[in-house]
């Protein structure tokens, strides 16, 4: 199997992946990039199927989203993926969102680590196959994530985890965590404006049932703070939201 | 333009579009008979684009769904849709859920009408390019929908209406109704069946920040009735789910 240090898969945006403004939204546009992610990994040799086999799984731990211009209903996108680096436990994988003459219209960031399913512990990232792949060639000119503080008070609402928040690997899916993180938004936000840059932490998976209670906090700037926390006051994840 | 009695498409089914089975829900199996008949509507020259010029929209006002076999995650399918019967101001539209084979998973029956935005009443649509692509030849071997009852008593649950479940018409999203109604069952009824039988009746549209609240019940045989009311007590759609 020849290895490419950078790929690249074409996604058409249907109608129903847009919001009430005709603008893909955060949560699909993560989806598509967990697809790339997914098919580059296969394609070299680490995907999910492949390492379940030894028990061992990719778990999201961060992720940061910058939007310059979101792609609309029938536009033809291409998202392009290569991972970064490798160090120890953590692979940086990164993502440009182009349209479809090749111009960005955004870029992400993720971290990924690699578990063991049976210990929870996270395996030495350098003696597997995703070394081989290291792409040091290619730029991602937006900034790392960075420390997103713990919130507290009174939760701005709650919710429970549901069927649709599941999905096959049993956990509450990685981008249903930034549709309730965007679902703390009215829709006056977003007639006025874009989310410019989007960071998540994932900390604590959820469960089905759990009744889970959502934190927002604004700062000066158009800048806020998300937190998602489970019965037990564990937190499930931290966000920032910059709007444009 | 040359107009198509029957047309077909195809999807692949990508891995945020499955359950914790590996099985696709029934939302997103709604999302693509919803853009088969928007592309089928399109190609026949009553789009949504072309009539919204003369101040008309599309309503979905029911639809029932029956599957044999579930498609899962990576596989091919294809939707067949065509116009069965225009009868004054309702249209009735089915679906062949087709595997890449050709063989039938399940099939659908929509019935929809164009209503004046201005007037809010219905248009005839005899009158209309529809009435042109009517296709007596095919057949959809699914009972038509019913009658379901009204629900009273406490609701099951309630949840507000986010960004997240408003569509590009600033509308509740047709699918988003069918989600809210099949998350009101747990992963446990659908770790041992699959929905065999799922039948919507749209009567209201919800607004956005609406608190809304769902009644369930149960009857023999796996069936249940589930309603949406929103703050007035309206009834916004009621539903009827068999499990097989």
């Amino acid at each position: 199997m020849e290895k490419k240090l950078s790929v690249e898969y074409t996604f058409k945006v249907l109608p129903f992946e847009v919001d009430f403004r005709g603008k893909i939204t955060l949560p699909n546009l993560t989806n598509y990039m967990l697809v790339a992610a997914g098919c580059h990994a296969e394609e070299s040799g680490f995907g999910i199927l492949e390492i379940n086999q030894n028990n061992h799984s990719w778990v999201l731990s961060r992720l940061v989203i910058e939007m310059f211009h979101y792609p609309e209903h029938y536009d033809e996108i291409r998202i392009e993926t290569w991972v970064e680096s490798v160090i120890r436990t953590f692979s940086m994988r990164n993502f440009a969102i182009l349209n479809k003459d090749g111009q960005a219209l955004g870029y992400a960031r993720t971290v990924w680590a690699m578990i063991d399913q049976n210990t929870r512990k996270p395996v030495d990232l350098t003696q597997t196959a995703i070394s081989e792949i290291i792409n040091n060639n290619k730029e991602c000119p937006i900034e790392k994530s960075g420390k997103i503080p713990f919130l507290s008070g009174e939760p701005h609402e709650t919710f429970s985890i549901k069927y649709s928040d599941i999905d096959i690997n049993h956990h509450f899916n990685s981008s249903k965590y930034v549709e309730h993180v965007i679902d703390a938004f009215t829709l006056h936000k977003f007639h006025k404006r874009d989310i410019y840059r989007f960071e998540i932490e994932y900390i604590n998976e959820g469960v089905f049932g759990e009744t889970i209670s959502l934190y927002k906090q604004e700062n000066p700037d158009n800048e806020f703070f998300v937190e998602l926390k489970n019965e037990n006051g564990q937190t499930l994840c931290k966000s920032r939201i910059i709007f444009g």
